[in-house]
């Protein structure tokens, strides 16, 4: 194996591919980054138990500079190759494999001569059939992750609740997250020849999101028995999907609600944020929200034994029902505040102080929820 | 004490004086951070128990709008009150002391009550003698700290070497630190009516030159028996000096060499950034410089029996003297180097595998000189 290449768009790919690499597996090899040199041009393969991602180099595409002199593959030491590549002093490198899997790394008047290993001995990539592709454009499938991943637990507890809910049939796409005190539901149009119903990781969607790059127009999606791959670009993103069954979370949202207010989500997010500042030094991470609706007022309170208290007459556009005394952790609302994006109107529903109260966007309530349990305090 | 303030003016002073306060301090009430609300203007103060630091906020600037009701004292805790200001919804905010140091901070819709401390119980500041001032540039001044403090110890073994020493005589100022393995020492033309000798804390030294704005021209430095006051626009700077007698530091400086190299500072510092790639991960971190006089060829070597090896023929504009093999710590060597800041013409010069190389700029040899004790590895 021997070849030379544009330093840069090498670069730009092992970026990519390293977010699958991690320091701390238990599989030796996996600290590797594989090199596989075909005639046609160059594939960079990374992984971790969840996730793999793998990039191609192009030989067609001039601008690489990818001149091979013979084909072949190794596996190098992931975090002290790119930092190496990083460093180099010339524009291009050249890369040779010696014997014993030694690899000889030279640009400018640097040599490095690194050990590398077998890549016979890595692990195989898994198999999706990408026959029954689904095609989404790149930024709404971000938001529909953005949107639905804040929601997802982080205990191990129940492994299902660590992933979104993905159900595709013929009402389209709907996306769900739950870790049992909030949850996060959106929704959109798409047509598919088949019916599936998945769960994907969190960690392996918040990873994904960051792997696609602005660039890029459309994202493929195809879905085996127990892998899911996206592809984009000249990149493959694998993450294994969680075994089990997702609860059914639908009758958990309220249809109606005894006292509505609508917010500009901006506005409202800044309020929580300033009260939330007392509340996190307190044992009970708590806010309250006082609604008295004959004066059309909405009031937050927060406070903290130490350090004092706050208190802030919240803006609404509108205020409408009974009276209501509420306290909730102002965390899940700010998370949830953050999700619809700035200065967008929402519509913030409640039905008593002990039932979830639902966020939703006043231009497309019926597709997108988002629902936060609240804290019994007396 | 009652008034309202312009909100950033505020917030440019409290971000200077926070930088005195840690919340890891065992008295409690430098945890907070002093108002001392005068006539003419408002105080704001924060100290540890090595550097304390005012900023002085004008009435007589119409950009401050500040606007007093009634004058006196608090002591509010730090982090929140920094927090809160800077969450604020509007331009200005009120401050009023209310009965037991509770404070009354109102901002728009916002209204927080924060439990403050009796500030008679806050600590005195110094008292330092500003009859004899020495005055610097602020940009020379920042260089002379940048380029020796790189060299103080981070043992407390030897408290004084954990400081810089600054010599000021009839020669100029004198700025010395050495940890024991590297020294760095640089002079500047200065005039003093007093001849001083004071050891002034590192990490004195990196905060002062932290708080000093890109808009300062001047910083003025006086000296008491125990501390130092640097002042600058409204800022006052205080720090402790370390007690005791600095080793005599000059003998330590070779005077002749058998082997001297120029390189560009950004070149070299490059190579040994490569090289270091490797020596980071093999247990004594050590590169090692040949140099064969005859061909005019310096090459530097680094490994790890892990990952690999690295050699890199250096890019010399000139070689002189003597054949030699010494190995150093390139972690010194790249301190050294990025204090001449990028592209300058420097001059490495050695005497023996055995004793201290020195660096200098082809430009200014005699007022400054980084130095490095090599490595025995045989």
């Amino acid at each position: 194996m021997k070849f030379s290449i544009d330093r840069t768009k090498f670069i730009n790919q092992t970026n990519n591919v390293q977010r699958a690499i991690s320091s701390k597996t238990t599989i030796p090899i996996l600290t590797g980054m594989k090199l596989d040199l075909a005639e046609n041009g160059l594939t960079i393969t990374g992984s971790n138990s969840d996730i793999s991602i793998t990039a191609f180099i192009s030989k067609e595409d001039a601008d690489n500079d990818l001149n091979i002199e013979s084909t072949g593959s190794i596996v190098l030491p992931a975090k002290f190759f790119n930092e190496i590549i990083k460093k180099l002093p010339g524009d291009n490198f050249n890369l040779k494999v010696l014997d014993n899997n030694q690899t000889l790394i030279t640009s400018g008047v640097s040599e490095f001569t690194i050990n590398g290993l077998d890549a016979n001995n890595y692990p195989h990539l898994p198999e999706v059939e990408t026959e029954n592709q689904l095609v989404f454009p790149t930024d709404l499938f971000k938001e529909v992750v953005n949107q639905t991943v804040i929601a997802v637990s982080t205990q191990e507890s129940r492994p299902v609740l660590t992933g979104v809910n993905f159900i595709i049939n013929s009402d389209g796409l709907t996306s769900v997250a739950t870790d049992s005190h909030r949850l996060a539901q959106r929704k959109i149009d798409i047509t598919s020849d088949e019916e599936y119903n998945l769960i994907i990781p969190g960690k392996s969607l918040t990873e994904l999101v960051r792997t696609i790059s602005d660039s890029v127009k459309e994202i493929s999606m195809s879905i085996s028995e127990n892998q899911v791959l996206f592809s984009f670009d000249n990149v493959m993103f694998y993450s294994r999907l969680l075994d089990g069954r997702y609860p059914e979370t639908d009758r958990l949202i309220p249809d109606d609600s005894n006292t509505t207010l609508t917010f500009d989500s901006s506005n409202l997010l800044s309020s929580v944020e300033r009260a939330s500042l007392l509340s996190h030094e307190s044992r009970n991470n708590v806010i309250k929200l006082v609604i008295k609706a004959a004066d059309k007022k909405a009031t937050l309170f927060g406070n903290s034994p130490e350090v004092g208290t706050v208190e802030e007459v919240l803006d609404c556009s509108s205020l409408e029902g009974e009276d209501l005394d509420i306290s909730f952790n102002p965390d899940y609302l700010k998370d949830a505040l953050r999700s619809f994006g700035g200065n967008t109107e929402i519509e913030v529903s409640f039905t008593s102080a002990l039932h979830p109260f639902t966020i939703r966007p006043v231009e497309n309530k019926d597709n997108f929820v988002q629902l936060i349990t609240p804290v019994r305090t007396f």
